[in-house]
Formats: C-alpha cells, sequence, structure tokens
C-alpha cells in the first residue's frame, strides 16, 4: 500500500506508542501502595478528557498537561485515600514520563524513519514528550502537538498547527492513532489517517477502539505491520 | 569539566553545527551560476541579521526564517544579475534545508546525546530544522528555537521559551554557539554557556568569534572536544 503524498507520520502516543496503563500500574505497584495499580492507573486517566475539555471550551487558559495530571493525581490519590509527600507526587506525575514502548514500537518507528518525518501530535507536553522519547528509545525527529500548537486534540488547531510548522499541507501529514475519534478529527482537517489497533490499551475488558470504524486510509495491528504496509 | 544541573545542551545552528557557506557555495557552484559560490553565500547571509530585525523591533509581524530567506535570496539574485525561475528560487532556497555538518558534528553529538538533552535554539524554523537534521544525521531530542518560542535571537524570549518548552530553569539549560553574541545573550537569560570555535565560519579572512571574549562555561574547539570536556 503506499500512500501518495504523505512526508510526515504524526502519532497519537498515549496508548498508540506507549503503554499508559500497565506503566503506572507497575509503577504504582512497585510504589507498594495499597490499592490496585490499574484502577488507579484507570481512574487517574479517566480524569483525562474532562481536564483538557475546560481548556479546549475556554473555560480555563491554556496549561502544559503535566499540570492537568497533577491535580488530576491529586484527586485519584484522595479518592483512594492515598497520602503522598508532595515531592512523591511530583515523582509520580513524572510516570508519564517514563512509560514504556509497546513491543512493537520501536522497532516499527525505526523502519517507517527511513522514507518519514515522524513527529508527535500528543496532547503530552514538550518536556513530557522527550524524557518519553529518551526513556523507550523512541526516534522522533520533531515533538509537536498540543503544547506547541497552543490547542489540545481534537481542536482542529492541535492538527493544523502541527502540520504549519512542518511547513507541509495537512494531506500531506498522516495521523496515526489507536482511537477512531482522534483519526476522524484529523481527517476533518484533511490529514491522512492510519488506524493501529491497540485492543488492550484499558485491559482485557476494553470495548471502544476494538477496531478501525470508519474508512481509514491505512489499517495496521503493529506498527510493524504498519511499516509493511506502508512499503517501508 | 562538569557543570551543575545542567539537563539538556541548546545549539545554535548554522554555523555552530552545520557550514552553512561551503554549503550554499558549493550548491551555487553545482547550478553553473556565473558567480562566486562564496561570494554570493555570503551576501545572502549578510541579508539574515538586517531581516530579522524587522521582527524583532515589532515593525513587521512575526515571520519564518524560510520566508526571510527566500526574499533576501531574491534581493541577491537580483544584485548579482541572475535571473531564476519561482521553481528554481524555492529550490535553492531550500539549500538551508540541506547544509552539511561540521565534520565533528555528528560524533560529538552522539556523544552528547548520552548524558543531555539535545535540542536546536536556532533562529531556523522548525521544517528546516526537521530537513537539515533527517539530511545530515542531526541526533536532537527536540526542535526548539526562534519559530516555537515566537522570537528570533537575541531577545530574550528566544532563550526562555525553550527553556519553558523542555520545563527547565534557564540554569538547566547550556546555550552553545560559536558566536560570542548569542552565548551572552543567553548567559543574560541565566543559561549556562559553552563557545565552540568555527574560526572559518565565514572563510580564510574571519575576524569575528575567532576566540571565546568572555568568561563562558566552557571552551572547546569542537563538539568531540565539548563531549571531552563534559565528560561523555
Amino acid at each position: 500500500m503506499s500512500v501518495a503524498g504523505v512526508k510526515a507520520l504524526c502519532f497519537d502516543v498515549f496508548g498508540t506508542v506507549v503503554d499508559w496503563r500497565g506503566s503506572i500500574a507497575r509503577e504504582v505497584d512497585a510504589l507498594g501502595i495499597a490499592c490496585d495499580g490499574h484502577a488507579f492507573a484507570d481512574a487517574w486517566r479517566g480524569r483525562y478528557q474532562p481536564a483538557m475539555e475546560e481548556v479546549r471550551s475556554g473555560r480555563r487558559p491554556w496549561v502544559k498537561l503535566d499540570v492537568l495530571h497533577r491535580e488530576n493525581l491529586v484527586a485519584v490519590l484522595a479518592a483512594f485515600g492515598i497520602t503522598l509527600s508532595d515531592a512523591e507526587i511530583d515523582q509520580l506525575n513524572r510516570v508519564w514520563h517514563r512509560l514504556d514502548p509497546w513491543p512493537d514500537a520501536v522497532q516499527g518507528l525505526q523502519r517507517l524513519k527511513g522514507n518519514y518525518i515522524l513527529a508527535t501530535l500528543s496532547n503530552g507536553n514538550v518536556a513530557l514528550m522527550v524524557n518519553m522519547a529518551r526513556h523507550g528509545g523512541l526516534p522522533w525527529d520533531v515533538i509537536l502537538g498540543a503544547e506547541v500548537a497552543g490547542a489540545y486534540k481534537p481542536s482542529p488547531q492541535a492538527y493544523l498547527g502541527s502540520a504549519a510548522l512542518l511547513d507541509l499541507e495537512p494531506g500531506a501529514c498522516m495521523m496515526v492513532a489507536a482511537h477512531n475519534g482522534d483519526l476522524v478529527a484529523a481527517a476533518a482537517c484533511g490529514l491522512r489517517t492510519a488506524f493501529v489497533a491497540r485492543p488492550s490499551e484499558h485491559g482485557p475488558q476494553q470495548t471502544s477502539d476494538q477496531r478501525a470504524e470508519h474508512a481509514f486510509d491505512v489499517v495496521a495491528d503493529s506498527f510493524v505491520d504498519l511499516a509493511d504496509k506502508l512499503g517501508c
């Protein structure tokens, strides 16, 4: 499969490139906190979209994701009845900078990098993405996304601002994500789309985003499969 | 030598990492244009600071460096009495995306990357820096600088905005440049400083920036020497 004119692949990261749920659960369990690590991770991630919606809606001025993550962490700790020091909260909040890649991610990205510019197009802030890339060996060419575009996905400006920084037309960019909604929003901005299934992102009971629900340009079941399908 | 607390090295690029003068001269000569390639490169670069000063001064709204480079190229072509098509001008303007690294740059950066975040802090726009990195194999962790900070060096916002995107205090960032003025401006913002001499950036007759003229934290004569001095 070839997708004519695509110069850059723009990656969703949380869930698509890295396993946030498993990584957070492992770190919470290692802390010896008396709770189920996966339940903690789910509760933390559950506050993600509502927190960003405060910014997307204009009710709150721009604030980077590290700040939203920390506010959400404080709330989740309270809900679980867990007490940590400020320093411990800071340390745990940085787990998002230390998320592990899915097993196929690095190999696939290395192959894709031969033919395409690899950009992050995540809601994660720049420092988070840089530290995560160094932690996991993710070979990005450039960190784009919410912070540099000044808008959280799925706001159009997140996609269009990232393409503009690459000096590319939206149609020369392909959004890669494990989430139907992200790809639908990207396509509405003129980006090409690749769905990579991550059916256990939310654990064994996951029901959403099990498969591509729209006519995306490419559908793959791993980054290695994506590299195969893009002829890399 | 160790510089306590430095997490990120922030690089000037034109002249410090890449040989703009030699690269442009080679490309101009290869085009068969009836002029001296080095004289052409010098004339083009001579319009660089005045063009940015229109933006820094506020007389002109923000515009990316690719646009300034193209306006300057049109003026230089006219001054040299050279006629090119619009497509040829576009192609030649992109030579800034294809500048070759100094011979020690890639090896030094690869060593430095083991201990430090490597960021560009250049006046070049994001697309230019991304394409140049892929051309020359420059292993940046992140593209920062003028376009994402919304200000051209030596405006303080160029340095401070880049540090903020890394979520680092200015003192945790070390500016690396071959230009005394760039480092003085960075130091005034609280960044640490490393001077790397490029005494032939402007050719054999160069008189400026032959050596460090201030008490910078590190002074080196190549990126390999910088890696040695930073214990990488």
